[in-house]
């Protein structure tokens, strides 16, 4: 039985059963080459319209254990712009629009991966998924985000499996979602989808803390408490996910930028000796201390080498399904 | 017997046989996989001085698809610009000379396939087609055009193909390249190249529409009739390819720009219920309408895809050669 | 026994013996496919911070000579800036740091390689290697300079092999290091490199050649003579390699440009009947005259040609290890 629900991976709510999926990871982290032969013949587009480092790589990296040809495109740099708006007169910057592209990578790729950021501009269009949207109704493929506008779920299925192969103990652990500082606003995606998939596992105790006025999308936290005071929130935690992000109701904003939110050594001391998560890149000293990122505590490395076991995990569940 | 004269791969004028080309690039289509020992072991280099996404994609699916290495090289942001002039002093922002760097890509590929487009400044060395004939001489490799400074003939034998598989008629179709308004100077490459093949493939009655002054070099358009009334070429066609291209005479403007030069449904009913082509990509609701395009009539999807076959039969007869 | 000290090759000094890897060089060379077992299932990383030709395309051949994947990641443009000094607040344009995506390279790579120019504005920074040294400090992967801050091995090994191919006398050759003019600062990188590969090779009499001022870190170029009177040094010489530096000591300047150093025909008389050697790329009547690069007398071609046996020589020798 697939574990997803359909031919595309955009969110929690495409998996059937997180569980076995973060296990399947795990099982291709045994053994990479476990399915070479599954992909053969196939191709793969991964095109980004943004900047990316693990995500392209993982990815790439991925396709080829499970022996696919993989096509990296970098759309602005290497193409052109893409116009995303229906009935638009493209008498402007954008060269080609969504709907002729879309088809057209239809017809060269088996499944297409995109990564493409939200503006922080218009709430309404980045929280409507527009472009990754119109790339799987115009595509007719199976589409695999690499983050689009409000989500991140390669990172958060890699943070599923980084939690299940670090935590022992016979019970749930609490996991905190931290906001952090930051020199410039970004987008709620990480977040949004950290908590959106902590929700659906159902396996973690789920805590949000964040200064006043960086609420997220309710849609996304659901009933996670929400917690003002960092240090409450801390407290006796198994895991800290930091990360920063614009503000989400007043969209795309910076609002304070208080430095006493990064954590440090002295607030680890608060936890249950929490292991320090973070999907990177990191700001050093701004988001997070050099003394916790080196110290035993940081799990990220371990976090971002898992990218390519959950990469390969969906491929594997889109290429059979 | 090749169907190339030489090893270059340029113009329609390499081809010794462009009906038996189209049929090898539909033989393909049916069945990707049946060359793919052809290319063991053998190496394309793509370079592009330019932008390109269709032509990138299908050229190295084409090339994986017959079993060859496909690099991609995009020359100006990964390397550095090239000089093209003989006995250039290099104290400019030219860093190496194509004759330094051709021969060296000779020692690392099998086939040379290169995308360098025109100034629209110089006429005479835009139409000598300086940059590829360079690369030709210099590199001393079987070369294939990814479109040059005046002609794409991967496009246009792709545009054969497409022809060919849509027209089941016993008579020749009628084909009209139609001029479209457009926001900035393009090339007259697609155009040349259209004409040129549709006059050296000889089995369709091809007509020319375009406003006064944007003649393109009779070279290309050899016998085929030119009329400016766009509404009286339309009349009965089978085919109307569509396509923007700034003057050739006073070279490289835009005279006029007109909106009714834009194909509509309206004056698609003049034609024979025509299909309609197009290079991509196209400036929606500028160069084509969003009702022509979304239509039934529109075959840009199909033409595009048929790229990929067009550039296997290309590499595989360079490859035979 | 490994011709590598240990699993870094940045340096001359990394290796035990000069001869015999330039030896299996020229039997891949004769042999391209020898060992193309080697490498499956092995994967690598080249990371370009800078702008790249000859030494990507011939490392990317090399590895698929060798059945290794390659991934290519062109840091500035596809990715973000990294951060290299330890402890940095950071608040600025760099987006991660080594120690952070090192490790993960870690995670991905089976071997690394680094392109990494330096600043030429600061010189202990520069001639500390620091880039090249956090990657190798943070990755714990071989690691394979592609060209670094002080250092290019690769080129000085084809070097080496390409005059180990061509010289057939029974005496040593005399081999020029020759300055020549150039429009911007270069760094000292290709000419320290060769110096240290014609010492530590000590088949060749070697001779540097350049105007006042221009002197190289005596690290490099040891006890071979300085001669100022280009005329005196190119005397019998065998070999003539042409190169443009910036300035050492009052570090990355232009000191003085004349164009008196650009070798000509008429100073070849002087020599040997020479071949004239260079990197590539070259500005042509800058650097090195038409007449010269045209000549029987040049045999940059076939040195450039020569980069993808040294390529993979030594990743072959990475493999092994």
């Amino acid at each position: 039985m697939s574990l997803l629900k359909s031919n595309t991976f955009i969110s929690a709510a495409d998996v059937t059963d997180i569980n076995a999926l973060a296990d399947k990871a795990l099982q291709y982290k045994a053994n990479p080459l476990l399915d070479k032969a599954l992909g053969e013949g196939k191709r793969i587009g991964c095109l980004f319209l943004n900047p990316s480092m693990r995500t392209r790589l993982s990815t790439q990296i991925a396709a080829q254990n499970l022996g696919m040809e993989a096509i990296i495109f970098n759309v602005g740099s290497e193409g052109w712009q893409l116009e995303f708006e229906e009935e638009a007169i493209m008498s402007g910057k954008t060269v080609e629009h969504v709907k002729d592209a879309a088809p057209i990578f239809g017809k060269y790729f088996d499944i297409l991966a995109i990564r493409t950021f939200p503006s922080l501009v218009n709430k309404e269009d980045d929280y409507s998924e527009l472009y990754i949207k119109q790339f799987i109704k115009y595509s007719g493929l199976p589409v695999v985000s690499l983050e689009s506008a409000t989500l991140h779920p390669l990172q958060s299925l890699t943070d599923v499996i980084t939690i299940k192969e670090t935590f022992k103990e016979p019970r749930k652990p609490k996991v905190v979602l931290s906001w952090a500082p930051h020199v410039k606003p970004l987008p709620q995606c990480v977040a949004n989808s950290f908590a959106q998939w902590m929700n659906a596992w159902g396996e973690v105790d789920f805590v949000v803390t964040h200064p006043e006025d960086y609420e997220l999308d309710k849609k996304f936290t659901g009933n996670a408490p929400i917690i003002y005071d960092q240090d409450e929130a801390l407290k006796d935690a198994d895991y800290v996910y930091v990360k920063n992000w614009s503000t989400y109701n007043d969209y795309g904003k910076i609002y304070s930028n208080e430095p006493e939110w990064m954590l440090t050594a002295e607030k680890l001391k608060l936890t249950n000796n929490a292991k320090v998560m973070h999907c990177l890149p990191v700001r050093r000293n701004v988001e997070l201390s050099d003394e916790i990122l080196d110290s035993e505590n940081s799990i990220v490395t371990q976090e971002a080498g898992n990218r390519v076991w959950a990469a390969q995990a969906v491929l594997s569940e889109l290429l059979k399904g």
